[in-house]
């Protein structure tokens, strides 16, 4: 099932997205975050409200928020996940790294799958692109084998972790450049993890005013999901709710010749299969 | 005033320590965050409630826990602070940098300022100390300058910033070696910014049974505390709550020769003038 955080008649809570429009949810849980908590009952009684609802609005009418609007804590991201990202962006620094590269992004850079970017000049003059498949954990996990790892992941959705080159650069450590307020456009809504089946196996691609910027299947990944998961849940405990994103594939602005970056005016699209696309105008401060 | 987050007859809160013994402010606030949130008002309350109370808990008969066992997000933290660190860190990777290193620690690492460090030959073979200030701050901010930064503190409290070196290393970013469950202790409590004053002007110490390994002032520091609060802010919103930590003096365990690291049975201790002293075991899984 698709499941958004929506805001509608003034009132914000979660819904089940269907071919025939949106059906509230407010009964199961008051937002994504206790729904995921609340465990795979919760989840079934979801599903079983979502698609037995006689009545539907319509999608156009109600304003979608990111999924999870305000995570409990930073977003785990993946840095050069794709061989062909990686070798464009090892021109810019250091060697493939024999591990994942793992950083984070506060809850304050969350945005709507349809939110405004703001370049602010006195930030950055150098934001870029960056579509990923993000991957929402379901239940806590420690010590997870890389076997059944998928069996922790609750849901799916399109990130886009807007980089500022400027920043990430200025240090051997990317977190400042990954962590501009709003740079983590998401959405448009979360899809379960068995109408996903094989998460090794989708189209990504970013469009910058129509153009075609990015292209990729998620099967070129270095680091697979359930290798994330293993590799994080050995030092750490995953929690229902945490958000993993799993790196970008070739085709950022600032690997090109000449650099390309982000203007006021632009239009960023990020979309993949299955899922859907999220639309970020661009604009000034 | 310090203010502890503590557990008593079962139930967790807050409470004001006192020279005499320890005040319960549950009237005041359910916990840390809550009271940061409250804003200056509720800070008075605490403090008036706390001072004028006639009856207190004795110290030795509470436990503390984190003074904010739950961080909203993760803790900023800065690396190579100290000219001296900076310089010793330098040998194992890398140059010293224009701008602040930052990088950031989840949740999930928070630790009692008493609690156990578990060292887990799976997870890490080089567990490694870093006693630092850590900033609590107050109000949200953004785009805050240096000169009234220190306005939007809330207070300050002992951390230590332990880490795996052996993972912090794998890869240029050091966020995994940052992360593993645990390795964020902090306390024993928050002192308000009123009670510090100049938070460059403090000693920290760092032992390991008993035996110093790290002495420095933060007024050693490359970034103060004011510029820091300054750079994260232009980036990104700061909001009440949120923990900065600042980078740690010489002394840590892999730049001594040989290096040095945290085995089960030791004692580790952390301890910060006008703050106070943590002391963490080390045990095996």
């Amino acid at each position: 099932m698709k499941l958004a955080t929506i805001e509608f008649a003034g009132k914000t809570g979660i819904a089940m997205v269907r071919e025939d429009g949106v059906v509230r949810l407010d009964n199961v849980a008051p937002d994504m975050q206790t729904l995921i908590q609340a465990g795979e009952p919760h989840w079934d009684s979801a599903r079983w409200m979502g698609q037995s609802a006689r009545e539907t609005i319509p999608l156009d009418q109600v304003r979608l928020l990111a999924p999870i609007p305000r995570p409990r804590k930073n977003i785990f991201a993946l840095g050069r996940n794709y061989a062909e990202h990686a070798k464009e962006a090892a021109n810019a620094r250091s060697e493939l790294a024999g591990a994942p590269t793992i950083f984070s992004k506060p809850p304050t850079t969350v945005n709507s799958p349809f939110g405004n970017l703001v370049v602010d000049p006195d930030v950055s003059l150098q934001v870029d692109w960056e579509v990923e498949l993000a991957v929402i954990i379901g239940k806590r996990a420690r010590k997870i084998n890389r076997i059944n790892a998928l069996d922790y992941v609750f849901g799916y959705t399109v990130l886009n972790d807007v980089s500022a080159r400027d920043l990430q650069t200025r240090t051997s450590q990317f977190f400042i450049g990954k962590s501009v307020d709003g740079y983590c456009p998401m959405g448009p809504w979360i899809v379960t993890a068995d109408e996903i089946g094989d998460p090794q196996n989708l189209d990504l691609t970013c469009r910058v005013n129509g153009i075609v910027k990015q292209t990729g299947n998620t099967r070129e990944m270095i680091y697979t999901v359930a290798y994330m998961i293993e590799d994080l849940s050995r030092v750490l405990t995953l929690e229902p709710g945490d958000i993993l994103t799993t790196g970008t594939p070739a085709g950022v602005g600032f690997a090109r010749k000449p650099p390309e970056f982000l203007q006021p005016g632009d239009v960023l699209e990020s979309e993949i299969e299955k899922i859907g696309v999220i639309r970020n105008p661009v604009v000034g401060v």
